[in-house]
Formats: C-alpha cells, sequence, structure tokens
C-alpha cells in the first residue's frame, strides 16, 4: 500500500514540479492552441499552450516505474503493457498536437493515419491480454455474478474498446478542467478496485503484485491528474492537448483489460463515453432528419454551454456523476 | 453492497428533488443570507436563502433508515448513533440559523449556548462509544500498526475531537460548493474504507451490518452532497448554512469514532481542520505581535481568495487535497 501512497504523492510532485518551466517552454515554442473556429465563444484562448499532456506524462511514468512492486519483489507485474498501451496511444496524440503546432492549423494527423495508429496499439494490447494466463479471453461481468468467455471475438471487441475509449477521452477534453477532474476520480476508483481485490484475496494470492502494480498505476494516474488541474482549472494556463487525453484514454482502456473488467468502463469513464455517444447521435440525427440537430452542439459538454452552464458548472457536474458511478463500480466488486 | 449503492443514489434523487422547492419556500419566508460587513466583497451574495442543509439531511435521513441493513438482517446497528450525532449537531446549527434569519441579523445563538449544545452531543456519544462492546476506548493508530487504549481519557478527548471537527467544518463553509465537495469527496473515502474492511474481514465476520451500515450512512452522505452541489456550486442558488455545515461535521465524526479510527480525521477531514487552525493561528499571532496577521484573512479558503484565487479554483484545489489524503486513508487501512 505505501508503494501506491507514493506513487500518487511522486506522480503529484512531478507534475507541479514541472508545470511551471512545461509552460515556459511551449510559450517559447509558440506551442499555442489554434481554437477551432466553429465552436463556442472561446476565443480568449487562443495562444494557451497545449501538450500539457507531457506534465502527467512525466509523472505517470517516473512514479510507475519507481514504485511498481515487481521492481523488488519479482512477480507478475502489469507496468510494461500499462505504459506502452497509455504512451504509445499519447504517441499517436503527440503527432497530432505537434504538427498542428509546428502548422499553426487545426488539421493534424489524418483521420486515416490516427486511427491506423489507434488501431496498431488497441490490437497489439488485446493480443497480450489474449494470450497472457493471467488476463485471457474471459470477462468478468458486474452485477451478473458471472464471467464471459469471448473466444477468438475477444480480438476485436477489446481492440475497438481501447479506441473507443481514447477517442472519447479525446472527445471529452474540450473544457478546462474537465477531463483531469473526471480522470482524477476515475483512476482513483480503479486503484480502490485493486485495494478492494486485493483485501477480498488475502495476503497470500498470487494475483497481488500484478493488482499492486495496477494500483500504483492508476494512482499515479491520478496524481498526475491532480498535479496538472493546478495549471488547467479555470482558467487554464496550458492544455494537455491530445497528447494527455489519449495518454489517460489509453491507460484507462489498459487498466480495464488488465483487471478483466470492461464493463466497468461503462461506469468509471461514463462522462467521456458520454462525449462520444452524442457526438454520433448528433451525426446520425442530422443525416436522418436532413439537417436537424439534437444537441445546440456537441460533444454535449458544448451543449450544457451553450444551456448557459459555466465552464466550471459542468466540471462540478461531470465529476460528480463520476465520483458516484466510480463509487458503484468499486461496490460491484464485491457484490458480483 | 447494493444497500450502499441505493443508499447514495436515494439521497442524491432525494436532494435533487427537494431542492427547488426548498430554495423557493426559504426565498418566500425571506430566510436569506446576512453576509458578514468585514468579509471580502461577498455581498452579492446577500439574500441567498440559507439552512439548504436541509435538503440534504431529507436525504441522509430517508435513505440510511431505508437502507441500512439491520432493518432486514438484524445484528450490530449503528444508524441511531449515526443520525443521533449528526441530526443534533445539525439541531444547533439548525437554531444559530433560524434566530439569524428571523431576528435579520448576523449574531445568531450565543457562542456558550452553541458550545454548550455541541458539548452535551459530542459527551453524550464518546460514552456511548466509550461503553459500546464493539467500540470502547481502544482507538486503531494508522501507518503504526497498533492501537491505543485511551481508558477514561477517551471520553475528554473524543468529546473534543466531535467538537472540533463540527466546528472546523462549520468554519470552512465560506465558499460556493466548498463545504459540499470536500465533504462528498471525504465521505466516499469513508465509505470505502468500510468496503475495505467488509473483504479484509470476509462474509463471516460479525462485524459486517455494523460496518455496512456506517458505509450506508457515509454515502447517503456523499449523495446528498453531491445532489445539494447542483444548487450549491458557484454562483450559489442556496447556502447549506449552519444546519448543514454541523449535519456534515457531525457525521464525519461520527463515523471516526464507530470505526475506531479518529485520526483518519486529520487525514479525510485534513480541510475543515486546516481552516480551524488557520484561525487559531491568525488569533494567537494577532495577538503575540500585538495586531499583526500571518494571513490576509481567516480562514485560510478567504486568504487565498484575497491572493487572487478565484472560488472555483480554491473549491478544486480543496478537492484535489482532499481526494489525494482520502485515497492515503482507505489505503492506510490496508497497511495498518
Amino acid at each position: 500500500m505505501y508503494r501506491m501512497m507514493g506513487a500518487m504523492l511522486l506522480s503529484l510532485g512531478i507534475a507541479l514540479a514541472a508545470g511551471p518551466k512545461l509552460i515556459a517552454w511551449l510559450r517559447k515554442l509558440h506551442f499555442g492552441q489554434t481554437i477551432y473556429e466553429l465552436g463556442p465563444a472561446h476565443q480568449k484562448k487562443q495562444g494557451t499552450p497545449v501538450m500539457g499532456g507531457l506534465m502527467m506524462a512525466a509523472g505517470i511514468l517516473a512514479a510507475s516505474l519507481i514504485c511498481h512492486p515487481a521492481c523488488w519483489q519479482g512477480g507478475e507485474d502489469f507496468v510494461i503493457p500499462l505504459l506502452a498501451v497509455s504512451f504509445l496511444s499519447m504517441g499517436v496524440g503527440f503527432a497530432d498536437d505537434y504538427i498542428k503546432a509546428v502548422r499553426k492549423q487545426h488539421e493534424g494527423l489524418k483521420p486515416l493515419q490516427k486511427i491506423a495508429g489507434q488501431v496498431v496499439v488497441a490490437a497489439g494490447f488485446s493480443v497480450y491480454c489474449y494470450f497472457h494466463p493471467a488476463v485471457g479471453s474471459k470477462v468478468l461481468v458486474p452485477f451478473l455474478n458471472t464471467e464471459w468467455d469471448l473466444g477468438i471475438w475477444y480480438l476485436p471487441l477489446m481492440t475497438l474498446t481501447v479506441i473507443f475509449i481514447v477517442n472519447s477521452s479525446n472527445l471529452q477534453d474540450g473544457l478546462d478542467g474537465l477531463l483531469g477532474t473526471v480522470s482524477a476520480v476515475g483512476s482513483s476508483a480503479w486503484a480502490m478496485i485493486c485495494v478492494v481485490l486485493i483485501a477480498l484475496a488475502g495476503a497470500g494470492s498470487s494475483d497481488i503484485p500484478g493488482l499492486n502494480t495496477i494500483g500504483v498505476f492508476a494512482l499515479a494516474m491520478a496524481g498526475a491528474c491532480i498535479g496538472f488541474l493546478r495549471y488547467n482549472r479555470y482558467p487554464a494556463k496550458i492544455f494537455m492537448g491530445d497528447t494527455g487525453s489519449m495518454l489517460l484514454g489509453g491507460g484507462m482502456a489498459a487498466i480495464a483489460l488488465l483487471l478483466r473488467r470492461p464493463f466497468l468502463l461503462l461506469l468509471i469513464c461514463f462522462t467521456p463515453v458520454m462525449s462520444s455517444v452524442s457526438v454520433i447521435i448528433q451525426r446520425y440525427y442530422f443525416k436522418l432528419t436532413h439537417g436537424k440537430r439534437i444537441f445546440l452542439m456537441s460533444p454535449i459538454h458544448h451543449h450544457f454551454e451553450k444551456k448557459g452552464y459555466s465552464e466550471t458548472q459542468i466540471v462540478s457536474m461531470y465529476a460528480g456523476i463520476t465520483l458516484v458511478l466510480g463509487t458503484i463500480a468499486v461496490l460491484s466488486v464485491v457484490a458480483g
């Protein structure tokens, strides 16, 4: 448990310490945000540095490597796959941010390039899980007290899940402090799930080092988000960019798959998923009705903005939803 | 576990549903806040209804009574003491708010009346815990893996602890959404501690109904806070008043004592305690230096306000601190 505490505090400290230098450095490089012309009235945000995700990446990387138990104890160790999925997802986002920043335009990577990169990461990780003796193709179903063996379908379904969560996370990152706050609460919920599973298993279980590593990684994520929020909460001094949102999305998906609980993503990542779903509904409705819109704007947080809610109100609302659903996710582990 | 989920959702629903009617009713009665003349520039808040705590009280009461396990299973049941401490503490706060509202002045109960009421509640509860076979005078010390038998000293020390936490909670309630947010995170941490203890004990332990009840109560508090925040987040439509802050403080202290973990209040209630401590430091420093101030204003959240932080920034910062320290509190239960 001390490793988990250490990971959270270390990651928090690194993100806090890295903040001012990263902001100054990105400003010097003129890596500022180019605000999308069609968005709500966010023009004043023009020029705010992006790629703040690097701050979180530094915290997560250092804290996970230093605090994960297998360094010291041997045994099951998921630190490499966890870091691989989150950092390779981040790589795609970083490439996108980098091209936008250098070319000073809204278009980054081409959609096909982005998706190709994500497919490689997601499919590779699904194959890893499929063949790993402690994971495999059986997923646990919350509330039904059962597990489903997805067999070979595990590979395409989990590949899609990872891609969906990474992009949902990316879509939700549209208001100051939103994704950081929601991810801080969500990662803490994952860590609590690890703690409960460790408590249920008892000290002798062979699964402990694996669970411990996932808990360490989850709290490294939570700490990094809380540190990053110091600079990202309204009014934001820096944005996480695709760099950060894809890092967090990749991390969330990796944790869910390794814990064999992809369904819990629907609770813990409910608000990012809602962002994606609102975009999909908006597009289909637009096509079906030949031009009508169901939301004033999608993703749905912009709908709330246009309805008159302030950025901080929406962040607080989303955080409350995540706290409730994250708590239910933790409780489901004991119930099922 | 389903009872805990139910308690959180029910309490959330009741607070949300009660909100608009309570606000309209209090406005009709002209039970608005009289803003203290010496405070920071909060004059625009003049007239905002207080006693929003009643909204939370309704949720906590109904959810705890409906969802607590002993209703259905028999066995250890802490629902009466939990409700007694929180609602009697609320009673003192309510009297204070009521007098202020009726007389339209800043002075409510006299300090001596307030303290007398709190001493009765706190001392009564300490005696209850002291003689209860499942609680007693031994407290668990986190991180040291030990317990201390306070013997007869349990009574005065725990009486002071309860009074201190209730008043700290009251002092922290000075910014829109602050105490509600911090208490939502803090109560969820207590609930997680109950879940971990249940997982550690295994299904056969006799302690389970008691832990389950505390978990139900903690999540009823969390749900009520999240529902209340719908109306209390910046810019607030209603304040919780002493009614709400003393209810929450009483609930926090009651949980800590029943779990025999008063030390964890220093982590989970760190920010309310910081509010109290900042007031004490300010006063002593003022006396010692014959008129100098160490903070621009106390409690310390007003210091941050005068330093240029916005209300929402301070709320987000305090919430982050509580999330980190609450997580450490949960981890300490497994470590120690």
